[in-house]
């Protein structure tokens, strides 16, 4: 402890070694982190393409699948329009990397779509992005997580009657890693994130030799084909809902303009360049395994899943390569959460400091984390894989038409920003958000971009809510105004604690010329004296009060107070109906009522606090209770005087 | 409200006017009763056999079928020996009458075994005894509420897979019922326990002509039998194992000698005459039942009862009399749950008031009942109904051991104190307990007739010991000594407790010459000022303390401060690791550890308060958190100053 003495005080520097152990906290999420600390616990390219990609790239593990998984309503034959579906979602994946390019250049303090919103179309806007935002990251880790148990459960059948348990463990577990903060599970996630890369790499290449040289074979023994009726024809609106499905591959890659904050200076430059890689490596893989799958005759199912057929099938058996394939997507798709975890504490600090969710949510933890966010979304998704069994295929609906809301969103922003720019005289500046915005050349390229970005991803957007809307998307479409709904209800109660608070107008209140204290007894006895002595402390008008529910009990008490009462005013409150609380309540009503506006009236109440905690439950807590029926009364206050007992 | 001034104070007098509205409660359980209403509370015979004896009675009801259970391990033809038994069981009956007739003489102040142990055999055995009858009204709620529910799946079997929810239900109804008083409840079960009783005798009676004019053939469609493996030979022990089983239709006797008090005056002879009628009811209906049960061949099932079969045997078909049989049944069953409601809450006040159990079991809620007992009976009663999954066949076990073990302590009591008495010379009297002890005559006859009692259930219990102690009877016998031994902890703790505070030698302690009061600001707004208004009014010496975490956020508050702190200190406490508590208890420790033995610290936390609940959770509770790490601190006062937030 460090005290310094300005001119406007004394000022006091705590450190870590002041504090109390706090062991077990420390072991888990490790020592406090100093705000200073910050600038270091940014992070770099290849630990960011490991942070923020691994939502995205995981993806390729079930995007393939929740494709197939539409076109098998219209039997197998269908498989074949996989491949061109494929080729449509990496062309859509392009327009969305150029698009989000311009947003991180743009916008290098991060925040993604809800600040565009914010910046360009308003404040509504920026709150329909942001609750798409934030749904989307509780979706994302329920759908990865669950998706890395379904990929256990496919090497481990066994395992299946436990997979929501796992599930909700794994979120924890996630969770905790990310409370150490940014960097240090960077670094853990940065391993896995590499060997699914490379593992991946090599089943894509491996596969696709096999089939140059001939030598790849259908499927041995594929899993039971669940056809729950007739096949269905194959209609545009069929393909329109496997195209809906198949883009969960790309969602993910809104993450790093949401956290542009987290990466080393030049950050939008580190930023966007890592975004480019991330784009690369995605597209390739999407197309890859699509193809591959559709050449072995994959079928997609609950009890195993594609990526598993593919790997037995390209590496012949279920040996090494196989088991390295399975226990890289697994762990992928676990560390796929992670993204979420840093995506949604971010966003949700940055609605906070708005006021549009609990402050709470603004504050960094010890790890120069935002915490609180942290738990949040951990305790959200857990909730949702309970309540959806820890299936995938029925959160996919639900998770991609936020994802999409968000994009266009962000890309008509975008639009407008740039029309913005394109009337800005050259040479002059306007004042725009935080910064300023400039006239720049070629503005109309810009616009030309986003507003394309913006009429697709919209497209995507109407096809979701079309074709899913009986599987689920409506659901997504009543809770995003509930969700609006509840950030202008926040946004609204903190405006009207900052007016009620607001020192302008603040006549000074005249000064407090008599303060009553009354001391509750309940029976005469140490705890009760040192009572007395605080209640003296605190003025000269002191009168003890006792609620008399036994006619004995009372006689002895009034008895023992003129002996120990020290002349101070005894009144007794009797409660023929043996209540306590009510009783008290109405006295101090009644004092209440003859208060003048320079009085106060303070209410002692001696607690015994017996030291070992199981005991506590063999004494009422008078304190508690009368604290909390006394809360909204402006003149009373409630102090309790704990008197410990061995 | 009724104000009087007497020499020792001013007295106040409360009526449920002056209280505040509760109308829900009102509505459930009644206007509050004032405690001079006790005596019109009183029961007299015929509502005390409703009361007390509905336990006793309605185990007829489940008492044959468990003896059955037992015998059908040696197959049908062991059934003969159901009727042997059951007039054993009569006269275990009797034996157990006569003591408890002398126990209810000699104990007007109720009490049962309890008292009987504490009076003559000391502590030990007392607890024992009340360990034992607590397990007791416990498992009687269980096991008469799961019977009740098993007596309703035999008229409709439909509710099979609803009988644990339906069982909890029913607790809590029961419960309901009780929390309004004795007397309320006894006059809405008085209907069913006689409507039982008319109708039993009816199906009795009927059975028996028709027994003896030869129009009695076996049961139609008889439950399919669960012979779970090859018969058994009939052994001793398989017959002693029966009649342990059946011995359950005797529990419930010793309900009216721990609830002499519930009746009205002369209490004893009142309390006496009742027992006998419910001995006499309960054994015809036995022997009856159970003869009657072995000429219709019927078969004890978990999917019909012995009584169901017997009702639509007698009355050919499942009429209208088969329907009153059933009714009658399930609701004596369930009001039996009201005898445990009506002994243990009296029970476990009389053991709180000699401080074994938690005080606040001794307090009389506002309808002049032990309502916190009474709740907390259901609450572990619905436990074990869930645990247990309403299946009444595995709570007997538990069941029998404790009621037995009670019967025989009383028993040795009361023969301790017949030798007691037959040492006291002739016309000599002796304190003894509450009351005194005069010579009696006869005492060596009342001595032979509880010895012989003590005898007979000292060997059931040995009996249930061995030939249940697998089927879980050892369960018991760990928890009773549990139980002793937390009711000597919890009484060890009240003596500490009482010893700490006793003002024996309490030297008067010096009066508080300093007051220091720490103001903690979180930035300058109204509340604050109120706080500093209020911490004015304790002490001169306030100092005010801000926690920094933000730079900018501190220099604001500091000019702030300037203007509006009316020259009151302001101390900065810097918190480089982002906490709040820490640093504030840090400085607090530092302050305390220079603190005078006549000095104090209170610590004013400004909270606003919302007024409308659910904004609640968007502010952080800072003074709870702070109150919460001081509580052991004995100098140390927080006091919550709520500011109030429209």
């Amino acid at each position: 402890m460090h005290i310094k003495d300005t001119n406007s005080g004394t000022v006091i520097t705590t450190s870590p070694q002041d504090m109390p152990k706090r062991s077990w906290r420390t072991f888990l999420i490790g020592q406090p982190l100093p705000t200073a600390d910050a600038p270091h616990q940014a992070i770099g390219k290849l630990i960011g393409l490991a942070v923020f990609a691994s939502d995205a790239l995981s993806s390729t593990a079930y995007a393939t699948q929740e494709l197939l998984v539409t076109l098998l309503l219209a039997g197998v034959s269908a498989f074949y329009y996989s491949i061109p579906i494929s080729f449509a979602i990496v062309i859509l994946l392009a327009i969305l990397i150029i698009s989000y390019e311009q947003v991180i250049y743009a916008y290098p303090n991060g925040g993604g779509a809800y600040v565009v919103a914010r910046e360009n179309l308003g404040e509504t806007w920026a709150l329909i992005a942001g609750a798409s935002l934030l749904t989307d990251y509780i979706l994302t880790v329920s759908v990865s997580i669950s998706s890395g148990v379904a990929q256990l459960i496919s090497a481990f059948p066994a395992l299946l009657p436990f997979r929501v348990s796992i599930a909700v463990v794994l979120v924890f577990m996630v969770l905790l890693l990310n409370l150490r903060g940014v960097k240090e599970s960077g670094k853990v996630i940065a391993i896995p994130s590499y060997f699914f890369i490379i593992i991946m790499l090599a089943l894509v290449l491996t596969g696709l030799t096999r089939y140059l040289t001939g030598s790849l074979h259908p499927v041995i023994d594929p899993p039971e084909i669940n056809l729950v009726s007739v096949a269905q024809p194959v209609t545009f609106f069929l393909l329109l809902r496997a195209f809906s499905n198949g883009t969960s591959a790309v969602t993910g890659v809104e993450a790093i303009s949401n956290g542009v904050t987290a990466f080393k200076e030049p950050r939008s430059k580190n930023a966007g360049i890592t975004l480019i890689w991330m784009a690369f490596i995605l597209g390739s893989f999407l197309i890859g395994i699509t193809f591959l799958a559709y050449q072995i005759k994959a079928i997609p199912s609950e009890t195993e899943t594609v990526i598993s057929q593919l790997a037995r099938t390209i590496f012949d058996t279920r040996g090494f390569l196989y088991f390295l394939v399975m226990s890289g997507t697994t762990v992928i798709l676990i560390m796929a959460a992670n993204t979420a975890f840093a995506g949604f504490p971010r966003l949700g600090a940055l609605i906070a400091q708005d006021g549009f969710l609990p402050r709470q949510m603004a504050y960094k933890g010890d790890r120069l984390v935002y915490s609180n966010g942290m738990i949040a979304l951990a305790v959200v998704a857990a909730l949702l894989i309970i309540v959806i069994n820890a299936n995938v295929t029925n959160l996919i609906p639900l998770y991609a038409i936020g994802v999409f809301l968000s994009f266009t969103i962000s890309q008509v922003g975008m639009a407008i920003r740039w029309r913005t720019v394109g009337k800005i005289p050259p040479g002059a500046e306007i004042k725009h958000g935080d910064g300023t915005l400039k006239y720049e050349k070629n503005w109309s390229v810009k616009f030309f971009i986003n507003s394309f970005g913006a009429v697709t991803t919209a497209i995507v957007v109407v096809v979701f809510s079309i074709s899913k809307f009986a599987d689920g998307a409506w659901i997504v479409m009543v809770l995003i105004p509930l969700m609006v709904g509840a950030f202008m209800a926040i946004h609204q109660h903190y405006e009207t604690v900052r007016n009620q608070l607001s020192l302008k107008g603040y006549g000074s209140m005249p000064e407090v010329v008599r303060h009553r204290v009354v001391l509750l007894v309940s029976g005469v006895h140490r705890g009760t004296l040192e009572g007395l002595r605080y209640a003296r402390t605190l003025s000269n008008d002191v009168t003890a009060v006792h609620v008399s529910i036994n006619d004995q009990e009372t006689e002895k008490i009034v008895k023992r107070w003129e002996e120990w009462g020290d002349g101070t005013r005894l009144v007794i409150v009797e409660s023929p109906y043996r209540l306590f609380l009510d009783p008290v309540l109405e006295y101090i009503s009644r004092l209440e009522d003859q208060l003048g506006a320079d009085e106060v009236i303070t209410v002692v109440v001696p607690q015994f606090i017996p030291v070992r905690k199981w005991s506590r439950f063999l004494h009422s807590r008078t304190a508690d209770t009368l604290r909390k029926a006394l809360l909204n009364r402006d003149k009373i206050v409630v102090t309790e005087l704990s008197y410990q007992v061995k």
